[in-house]
This record gives C-alpha cells, sequence and structure tokens, in this order.
C-alpha cells in the first residue's frame, strides 16, 4: 500500500527548514522526501497550501489523571495531534500492581495513539501510606522486556535517592542495566543536592517552575519536560527555553491532563499553540514535541518527517494555530478533517480486566469506624487546604468532640477519613480538615494520590457511609451524598481511577460532580474532588492524611491528631 | 577515591556555555560540578587558568589502518584527547572472520581509549574477491550481546540495499532488531536512491564531501561524520556544518588514519583545531567531537561533564590550540603534561592471538604462477593509478608478451598480482599496472583493501616471488625487493595488518619503506603502497584486480586481461 502526500510544506525537524515536498509512504513507513510527483501510489492527496509536521509526542503523562480508558484516551488525544505518549502507571500501579502495568500494556495495545511505558518507580510513596501493591527491582525488572516499556519511570523518592535507600537505588540500577531511561522528579532540587541526584543518571524533570531551575538542570544534563497540564501549568513561565540553545535540551508533556481540558484545549498540540502564540518558532516548537523526545528515549523511528521513519503524520492548516486537519499513524488515516475515524479496541485478557475492576476489597464501615474516641475538647492537628494548591497547612484548632463527634460545620472544620481499600486491613486514618467549606452531606473519591485509598469528606458520618458503600457499588468513583441519598456520581470502575465512558460524557460527569459538591457548599474557587485527592500524599508539604493516620511531611512521620 | 578539579572553565555541551567551575569525582564518575572548593578529596588539582572538557570521541575509524595494535593506538591518541573511539574492525575481519572481532574485542579491553565496536556488515566487499571470512547475519548477531558492540558497521553495500539483496537485508534487519546503530557509506548518493537507502533506518555517513551533499543527508535524518583521516579530508570543504543548526547533526570521524599522522597531527583534536583556526565556535567543535558522538550512539554516560557522567576528561590550555594538557579516564589521570602514563596490557588468549599471527596460507609461489600463458603482442587492460586518489582508470595498452612476460618498465607498463593467502585456493590475480613507476625490483603488501590477500607490484617475476615469500615469512607486512634482495620491510604480524612496534618506530618504518619504493623508481607524488592498497578494492572504480582476475567496476564484473 503507497500513499504519497503531494505539494505539501514539510517541517523538517533535523535542518529546522520548511521544505515544499512530496512526502512517499509505503507500508506505514515513510520511504521518500522530495520530488515523488510522477509516483504511481495506490492513494494520492493533495496537501497545497497545508503543512506537515510529525506526529506530537506527549514525553510524560498518567493516562489515569485523565479518568480516561486508554483507547477513550486514544481517541480524544489523536485529533489533536498525538501519535505516540510516554506514560508512567503509576497510578493503576499503586491499586493493582504488576496486574496494573499488564492491563495498560494490553489496553493500549495498536491504539492510534502509540503509548510507550515507564515503569513507577515509587509505589507506594512511602512506607507511611498503604497501596494496593509494593512493587519492587524485581517486580518491574521482567517488564523491560516489553517493546513498549522505555525507561523508569519519575524518581520522586529523591530523599530516598540522597539517603542511597537500597529500594530506590536498586530499582535505578535495574533500570541502568537494562538500557531504560530514568525519569525524574524532584521540584526545586539545586545545587549539590541535584548533582547527587543526577549522578544517579536520572536524566529528565518535568517539575520545573522557574527558567532559572530548568536551567540549571539542563547545564547538569538533564533534559527538561516544559509541563502543561491542567492543574500545573509551567509553559509560560519557561517561554525562554523555546530558544536556542535550551530548546535542543527541551521535551513537552501533560502530566495530568483532565478530559475537559483535553476536549476544549487540547493536548501537546496546545503547548504548542501557546509558544507559537508567544512569539516562539514553531518549527522548534515542534521540535520539542517530536524528534526531541524521540531521541531521548531512544525511540529511533519516530518523531521525523524523514524516510525510514514510520509515517506518524499531521497535517495542519498553518503553523500559527497549529490545528491539526489530518493525521496518519503508521501510515494509515486516523484523523480525517479533525474527526477520529474507528478505532479498533485492544483486547484485554477476561481475567486481567476482572481483577483490575474488582479492586475494592474493604470491611463494611460503621459510624462508628469514623469517630474518634474521644468525649472532650481538644487542640487537634488540623489540615488546612490552599485555594489552587496542592500544598497543605497545618493548623491547631480546639475541638469539642461532645458536639457532632467534633465536626464544626459553621467554622468549616469537617472530618476526613483515609480508609484502605486494596486489603481490607481496616485502617482507618481519621482527621479535620478546613477549607472544603461543604455545609451538608459528603464527598468521596477513590481518586486519592498515590495510593488510592477511598477519601472522605463529610459534615456527618451517616452521609460518609453512604458515600463510602455507594463507591464500593460503583466500583470506584467520585461520589457527593446529602441527607443519606447520593445527589451525583462518576464511575470510574477500572481500578477506581478511570471511566468506561467517552470523553465527553466524562468531562460533563466531572463538571456535574463538582457542582454538586459547590452546591453542598464547597467555595467555587476550590476544585473539591482535585484538591482531596491529594490531602493524601505524605510527599507533599505540609500535612496529609493516610490510612496510618495525620502524616507531617516536613518532618517525614506520623504524628497525632491531637495536638495537646 | 575523590579528586577535585578545582577552578577550571567547563566546556558545558549542553548549554554550549564556559563555566567556572569545580568538577568533583568519585570512583570515575563525576558526582559534581559546581562549587565544591570546601570538599575534601583525595587529590586536588588547581586548574586555575585551564579549560575543562569532555574526552573526544571518534565515531568511526578502522584502528587497523593506522598499523597500529589496540594498545599502541591507544597511547598514541589519548594524549591527543580521544578517550572513546567507534571501530569497525573490518579489516581484521576480512582476514579472521570472527576471530578478528573477538581478538579486538580482547585486545582493547580496559584501554585509556574505550573502544566500541560497529560489526563489520561487508565481508567481503563483493562475491568478485575472496576474502579470510565471509560474514553473514547469523555470524555477526552474537556479538551484539557484547557491552561494546553498538552497531552495524557502514553499509557500503548501496547497490545491495538498494536491489534488497538479502543478506545485506538480513544484517540490516537483525542490527535493527538488536537495536543497534546502523552506519552509512554512500558517497554522492542522492535523490531517490538516497531516500530508499535511508529508509533502511542507515543513519549515518561519513562520505560526505560537499556541504550539499552533507546538507541533503542530515534534511532526510542522517547524521553526518565529518571526515578528516589521513587520505580523505573533508573537513575544510564542510566548514559551514559547525554552524547551526547542521551542527547538532554532526559528528568527527578519522575513519582511515596514519601512525605519522595521528603522532604529528593528531586525531579529533586536530579536527577540532582545523575548525577553530578557521573560525568556528572551539564549543560546537567539541559538542560534535563528545554528546553528538555519544548521543548517536546510545552512550549515555560519555560526553559531557556533568554529574553521572563517566569521567572522561581533558584539561586544554586554551581552547584556540585545543592542546591537550592532561587526559583522566574513568576519573584516572592517564595523560599528564601531555605524555601517556603507563597502560596495563590487556589479555588476549593463546590460541586467538596465535590465530590471527597464523592468518598466511598460500601455497608456495613459482614464477610461472605469476606469469600469463601468451607469447605474442595482445591488447590488453591495463589498471592506471591517479595521483592522490585511489579511484583508477583504464587503459588498453597493446602489451608484446615475448619481451619480459609483457612487462615494460621503459613505459611504466609493470606486472601486478593479487595472491590469495587465507584458504590457499591458489588463485592468483594477474595484470599490468601505470603509474606506480618502479624502474627496478618489486613491492608487495598484504594490506590490499578489502580482503587482504598478497599484492604485489613488480619489474620482473623474480623479486616479486622474493617478496611474496617475504611477507610470508615476516607474518605480513610491507615489503620492497631489489635483485631478489629485501632492501627495505614493515612487518604487520597482526593479520598481515597491524604491527607490534610503537608508533613512532612504525611511522618511522612507513617512512622508510615508501621510500624504498620511491628509491624503486615510484614517482615522490605517488603514496606506492597506500595507492597499491586499494587496487584491489572492487567498489572503488573503475577497474581494479581481484584475486579471480581484473574486475570493472563500473560494469560490476570481471573482465578479462585480453582487451582485443
Amino acid at each position: 500500500m503507497k500513499i504519497l502526500l503531494k505539494n505539501g510544506s514539510v517541517v523538517n525537524v533535523f535542518s529546522e527548514e520548511l521544505e515544499r515536498a512530496d512526502v512517499l509512504i509505503e507500508n506505514g513507513t515513510i520511504i521518500g522526501v522530495g520530488d515523488y510527483s510522477d509516483e504511481p501510489a495506490d492513494k494520492t492527496v493533495d496537501l497545497s497550501g497545508k503543512f506537515i509536521c510529525p506526529g506530537f509526542i506527549d514525553s510524560h503523562i498518567h493516562i489515569e489523571s485523565t479518568m480516561l480508558s486508554p483507547i477513550e484516551f486514544s481517541r480524544v488525544t489523536v485529533p489533536h495531534g498525538t501519535t505516540s505518549v510516554v506514560a508512567d502507571p503509576h497510578e493503576i500501579a499503586n491499586v493493582c500492581g504488576t496486574d496494573g502495568l499488564r492491563y495498560m500494556l494490553a489496553a493500549s495495545e495498536g491504539l492510534p495513539v502509540s503509548v510507550y511505558f515507564v515503569l513507577p518507580s515509587c509505589v507506594p510513596a512511602t512506607s507511611f501510606d498503604e497501596a494496593g501493591a509494593v512493587l519492587s527491582a524485581d517486580d518491574l525488572a521482567p517488564f523491560y522486556s516489553e517493546k513498549r516499556v522505555v525507561g523508569l519511570g519519575e524518581v520522586m523518592d529523591y530523599p530516598g535517592v540522597l539517603s542511597k535507600n537500597e529500594s530506590v537505588i536498586s530499582k535505578i540500577d535495574s533500570a541502568k542495566k537494562h538500557g531504560a531511561i530514568i525519569n525524574g522528579h524532584a521540584p526545586l532540587l539545586s545545587g549539590k543536592d541535584l548533582d547527587k541526584y543526577v549522578s544517579m543518571s536520572i536524566r529528565d524533570d518535568h517539575e520545573c517552575s522557574s527558567v532559572e531551575e530548568a536551567k540549571e538542570r539542563i547545564r547538569k544534563g538533564q533534559r527538561v519536560m516544559i509541563r502543561q497540564g491542567t492543574a500545573a501549568k509551567n509553559l509560560c513561565d519557561l517561554l525562554p527555553l523555546f530558544d536556542k540553545p535550551w530548546s535542543d535540551r527541551c521535551l513537552l508533556v501533560s502530566d495530568d491532563k483532565h478530559p475537559a481540558d483535553l476536549l476544549t484545549k487540547g493536548h501537546i498540540d496546545d503547548a504548542v499553540r501557546i509558544a507559537v502564540a508567544n512569539g516562539k518558532s514553531p518549527i522548534i516548537a515542534i521540535k520539542m514535541a517530536t524528534i526531541n523526545a524521540a531521541e531521548h528515549f531512544h525511540l529511533a523511528d519516530i518523531g521525523a518527517i524523514a524516510p525510514g521513519y514510520i509515517a506518524d503524520i499531521l497535517v495542519l492548516d498553518d503553523l500559527d494555530s497549529v490545528k491539526v486537519r489530518d493525521v496518519y499513524k503508521n501510515g494509515k488515516l486516523v484523523v480525517e478533517n479533525g474527526s477520529a475515524l474507528e478505532i479498533t479496541e485492544p483486547k484485554v485478557p477476561e481475567e486481567l480486566e476482572n481483577r483490575v475492576r474488582g479492586s475494592f476489597n474493604f470491611k463494611t464501615l460503621c459510624e462508628k469506624d469514623l469517630t474518634v474516641d474521644c468525649n472532650e475538647k481538644r487542640n487537634c492537628n488540623v489540615i488546612k487546604i490552599l485555594k489552587g494548591q496542592i500544598l497543605t497547612e497545618k493548623l491547631v484548632c480546639n475541638i469539642d468532640f461532645s458536639r457532632n463527634n467534633g465536626i464544626d460545620v459553621e467554622n468549616d472544620i469537617l472530618k476526613i477519613a483515609v480508609v484502605e481499600r486494596h486489603h481490607a486491613t481496616g485502617h482507618i486514618g481519621l482527621g479535620f480538615i478546613n477549607g472544603a467549606g461543604l455545609k451538608s452531606g459528603a464527598i468521596a473519591s477513590s481518586v486519592s494520590h498515590d495510593s488510592h485509598n477511598l477519601i472522605i469528606i463529610g459534615t456527618n458520618e451517616r452521609d460518609m457511609l453512604v458515600a463510602a458503600e455507594h463507591i464500593r457499588k460503583i466500583g470506584g468513583g467520585l461520589v457527593a451524598v446529602d441527607n443519606e441519598k447520593v445527589i451525583c456520581e462518576m464511575p470510574l470502575p477500572i481500578a477506581g481511577l478511570m471511566s468506561d465512558e467517552k470523553a465527553d460524557v466524562c468531562a460533563k460527569q466531572n463538571e456535574n460532580i463538582r457542582n454538586a459538591a459547590h452546591k453542598l457548599g464547597c467555595p467555587t474557587d476550590v476544585e473539591p474532588f482535585m484538591n482531596m485527592s491529594f490531602v493524601s500524599l505524605p510527599v507533599i508539604p505540609h500535612v496529609k492524611l493516610t490510612t496510618l493516620g495525620l502524616f507531617d511531611v516536613d518532618n517525614f512521620s506520623l504524628i497525632s491528631l491531637f495536638a495537646d
């Protein structure tokens, strides 16, 4: 099967030129770029006035965070020109362990977006938490033989690296042994500590928030992944990196991106667009979105329009709007005039599918489980949510347990619980939270970083119980409850993290559930479920709640609820 | 063991800056670049006023062509700042097959110059020749598991690639399967033919002789290896490639370099120096000599002064002269003040050593073997040597076989013979040559590309016989004979290609033997042995001589000696 794309202007990521050229494709591979006007082909497309560039590569994304299944993720991103991503299946691995890795591999096979993987390096995030699995270097090692596994995912445990913690070092050593790329995650690390971290061959980072931070990393040999996600948007602060020589060492990533964002703003195309709108060269931005990523991950046959490269090709109307018109994947038209064509569903072995969908395992809760055994006034450590941030602060409040088990709706001191839901250990972390603002009811979620236990915030224990049981019933998801009735739900049956629905339905459900929480009283400038999902992450300062109790991130230790 | 290099100016190949920084090394790896002035170390070196850059990498060299053993090669190149080379052991493989590969691996283990290998793709060069071995894809495959084997060597058989010859395609496919880099060699190939060639994932070329040729290759995704060897000097013609964006896709190589050249001019440092002398940026030239090469070959831990990189470090007096003062290899001082320190000799298994040194196998020759069975005047195809070129031309001369068996010294029509010397097949190619200019005696060599049979040019058969037998006696080398006496020799006992001597002795011997040939009458503007060694290479136009007879390269077929 020969396809000839005629008369387009080709973005050459090697010479940084625009070339008027025909592109000849045979059996999914580009075999000629030049004057092929007389070449016979099975299909000829005239692209006069159009631009041709390589398919975009997202170098770091957690697909689970889009709440979309891999197939739906591909359906929504390929019209934005994404033809490859490097995914870190860190979330599902925390729930399902190696089953989660196997599931993601199977569920992403043959999609119009090639899904490469890096293996999650930090499952669980810390030992002060209970995830669904513990992944050791030995657990991960067999996966390096998978063709689409290209690296070790973001090494978030930088204290572990600096202190040469055996578990994290053994994963790094194993990755090196397998020739895998090691991804970094070490926000604000600098100077000698950064030297120590980078010395372990951790060769990229996606957490840079300032140009100086990024330049230091580039000087030390890391590639910088410029992130433009839903919550974390670093691109505008990092625009100077789109200039030489820095641009040569930069890639574009989304990290975490919500479905509504993917639908309305786009994906890597959005990042390219923003750079161009800010006066940066479209060719350089496209390089960062294509060949720079491919070469970083040693993906030898993607990222360029050149002979021998896989025909992952975008047709753009122009280089300013970066509007993707058509997409060819392996030489096959998969997006025509902006719309994704039919996608063949990957086959996931049934027992694997069942295991991933049957991830809930916790004992039926009763009110007592959510009640602190205390009947007096005590000074307590309280988690304070900060608007627009995943950081929290520690308050000390005097709580009167003789009234409403300590809940004080008027002063926005609500109950929060993190219920272990993987192995029915019965562990429940209880605490109080300020900033969620609910005036009645409860909200709950099976998305709670990184262990994805059940997290619940409520104005009373009964609504919290109803929320918890409903999440179990729907196999995971987000729920809002009022007066012991479910008022809104967003089912996430795949490992309690991903939906079966289409992206637009997902986006709508997500909007609805957010609105429901706001209706219950959560301030409109707080993202209730997003904020809640990070309250359980014990690696982000300052105070968090895990199944084992309150956790002081600054001192890296569990602390008592009571502050007196 | 901690070493601290203080106060130097570090060439940063990522940011393209000069940084005033200390470099901290531990156990052979760079662990810090920055202000480490207070750091305790086992050894501290003050490099105030000096420049620090990564060790140079030659991305394509045939060590055999230096005529030096691997250890001596390292001894002579490391003071020039070479800390790594990618060697194609194509010459020894043509003599000794996989034994040759094993020998080179063993003989280069642990040298101060890291020797990486690409596997020779074209042994023999064509089927119209008799090499010591035939290497198939299956023969090569096991070597990809060797840590230092990084690719498939220059795919010279571009007609084979274009016609999808099964043997060459299977080697390419095997290389791809093993994730190996595939080196190109396709001089002047352009347009659609180049597209076809590059489509096979052949991702570099070192044969570019013009900027336009090089730019076309870069546009098509190849990296261009800018060559500055002894015979082929392309650098000055390619100086514009030292500018952006081209420089990002270029590497520096020597390909074939003679010992005298290495001693007096240098190696990759010479190429950097020439670029700088021509006004190019030393930092960009150093990038091309270091990180560009490392990243092309996926050598993740060399090519930069940054944390986690192996401490292959050069100390330069300045960036204009590019004079190498000290060299650290794996953090160990191996060159001090321009002189190489002691090198530990690699251990080569004795039976391997014996096989490589016992490579001669041909029947004793007699005069009749070197005589054309003819006694009349005939028009004959004659090889004409061209000064300063490895191309030859075809002459047709009327030769009177009744006088001196056809040899006509006065008109510079000399006898040439190529004697099969690997498997005692008894095959001898006989012909006549113009341009060698000997007035008496004979010269002979066991270096004759690519099969390295015994090649002899003479004014009479007796001297040719003496030369042939003497080469056998010394186990290979270059010989000049006059009046049946050896007047000069340069022994090359390692596979008939490499010397046991030090580089300076080698260079002197080489000069002596060249002078001896000139004394016998060879014009001083002809390189007698170099020119002779390419007369047997049936892939360089226009007419050549192999053990099977005269070969017309343009028509790619054997032709008769007789032209009438």
